[in-house]
């Protein structure tokens, strides 16, 4: 029994750790669990995370659910993964996990909200609501400025001043990615001021690319499709 | 240089932190920051969290912020801390990261939205919103099923079934504890049919205390002052 990751390629968590388990060369078996289709509401999958949520793993007997906890949770116990994705220094850490932590309520709050509410409800059963999509970018935008000042000062490369990313920067970074799926005009206004921001994505891009772009490959598809009928969003997009 | 907590006693972690530092005999100087008197958004305050929030530490030089971070760096960083606090095991220190991670958008999320828009607003300047406490209730409720049927199986005392407490039992004990403000007919409304969560709650004050008490003194203060108010929140409560 190797390591099994249930995961859809919709979800951020989801690919964040597809992207570390390839990055660093961890053999897994990927297990789709389709949230249009409801496959996270099953019995079977019950039985995996009673949470009914993606991503979650299994690693022999051991079950775990949360993104955040299962990738510190890999970097420990697979030995090829290099110290600088979950450092082992005491206070490296502590501050990896405090963005990690922040991160719940902040930048993944308000980009999921934005993303869900101004695109991607309908795929869920939802409605759009521009009300909430607006409420989502203000706390996205006041996020991503925080990033920049905070973590990213000078010409950092990665989060905290680092030469080398961390699962912080993974995991923020495939957040900031879903905005990929919402109209160009959306994504230009929330990083077109966010400089730091854009080359911060591409420095995470690079450092784990060709695994960053295969994983992204769904959610670019669901871009096409969702471009191809514009018109339906048109309405809300014009009132955003 | 020794530890400072920066805390404020209305302030869930802030409390969960006091009683991990008091119980594991760990020195600290205790600095209030009142959020009722807008203290976490003076500028130097501001040099000690950037995020301007409670609680936050300055550990010699090493300054953080987060509840879970600091939680986990003072259990690491301190040598008396007992390893049921957050063990070293990397199978039982995941699951306790998992539960905290949960915590973020669930219980936390629901307990809070809850005290603050049924009761606590107008301290902090906001309005009471019967329809944003009834979605957090909704949210609670559900939070405290989750925890009873998956981390308080059988006659478990603590969280995954330990026998000692760990950060989490900590964490999201003191957050539930915010209901000690509410009006007595919400709270045995939300903990009344959750029989596990009350026994849990009595045996993480049994572990702490007298410190667990001592530290809730400043919230049941509150809670007496808006009892003898209760007239002003009586025409809400109805509502809810």
């Amino acid at each position: 029994m190797g390591l099994k990751l249930y995961v859809y390629p919709l979800s951020q968590p989801s690919r964040a750790i597809l992207i570390f388990c390839k990055t660093n060369k961890i053999d897994f078996e990927e297990v789709t669990v389709d949230l249009s289709k409801g496959e996270h509401r099953s019995p079977a999958y019950k039985e995996i995370n009673p949470m009914r949520k993606v991503p979650a793993i299994v690693d022999g007997g051991f079950k775990l659910f949360e993104s955040h906890a299962i990738l510190s949770y890999l970097a420990c116990a697979y030995p090829g993964v290099a110290d600088h994705w979950y450092p082992a220094d005491l206070f490296k850490r502590a501050k990896i996990n405090a963005i990690l932590d922040w991160h719940h309520s902040n930048l993944r709050h308000g980009a999921e909200t934005f993303a869900i509410y101004s695109t991607l409800a309908p795929l869920f059963g939802l409605r759009l609501n521009s009300q909430a999509a607006k409420e989502g970018e203000k706390l996205l935008m006041s996020s991503l400025s925080k990033i920049e000042s905070l973590w990213l000062k000078g010409d950092a490369k990665f989060l905290l001043g680092n030469l080398q990313p961390s699962i912080a920067d993974l995991s923020l970074v495939c957040e900031i990615m879903e905005l990929e799926v919402v109209d160009d005009a959306h994504r230009q206004r929330i990083l077109g001021p966010h400089k730091k921001i854009v080359q911060w994505i591409e420095n995470v891009k690079n450092y784990t690319n060709p695994h960053f772009e295969q994983v992204h490959e769904a959610l670019y598809e669901v871009k096409k499709t969702l471009q191809s009928k514009s018109s339906s969003t048109a309405g809300l997009n014009s009132k955003l």
